[in-house]
């Protein structure tokens, strides 16, 4: 199965993006969440409670698993570096899943990694 | 966001199912894989080593995860009861998330929401 479409790509070039500087936060566990974000560039460092989870680079999203159950923010995001980020309201990523299959794969590829990655830590 | 059509509908009722006696297991951990699995009657048990992640009752779908990242099974998956399973070929996923959005979205559902499961435990 291949999905490699650049979620770049996918959010085309035109959009809006958001700058954060170094060490700063993007979100907070426990917020309410109304998008999802790709790193244009730079790294996102994701943690749960004090344990770093992932640092993530570009090309890559975070934030998503808020926007898939509604529930809060269930992880910290901070910019390690400067970032510059591509935010994706619910309403893009609806229309995204539906038009673009590979966009869908690609999020399923993504948190299927995610959730190796934590049942590792937990063995 | 609304996703909650039934697996069972989306899979239609003409098609092959599999049954597993009560504490037959439908899978081991590290095995090839090549199909995901809509329980369609019973109780599934998913254990990461000797630690159940997870027991799963009708409408539900497991197996999915090395379908989507062409990893070995990450989880052996056990009957806890008889249980009746449809299987779910790549080809037929590969379809199903093409065709219809809503099963995407089902299937993040259930991966955000184990994640948050295993996050938890980790905490």
């Amino acid at each position: 199965m291949t999905a490699d479409t650049s979620f770049c790509v996918l959010t085309g070039n035109n959009i809006e993006t958001r700058r954060v500087r170094a060490g700063g936060v993007i979100f907070r566990e426990g917020e309410r969440a109304d998008e999802l974000f790709v790193i244009k560039s730079g790294y996102v460092r994701i943690q749960v409670g004090n344990r770093a989870m992932a640092d993530l680079a570009a090309d890559n999203i975070f934030g998503e698993m808020a926007l898939i159950d509604s529930e809060p923010r269930c992880a910290t995001a901070m910019a390690i570096t400067d970032v510059e980020l591509v935010p994706i309201s619910e309403k893009q990523f609806l229309f995204l899943v539906s038009q673009t299959p590979y966009f869908a794969l690609k999020v399923m590829r993504i948190l299927a990694q995610r959730l190796r990655v934590t049942n590792k830590a937990l063995d």
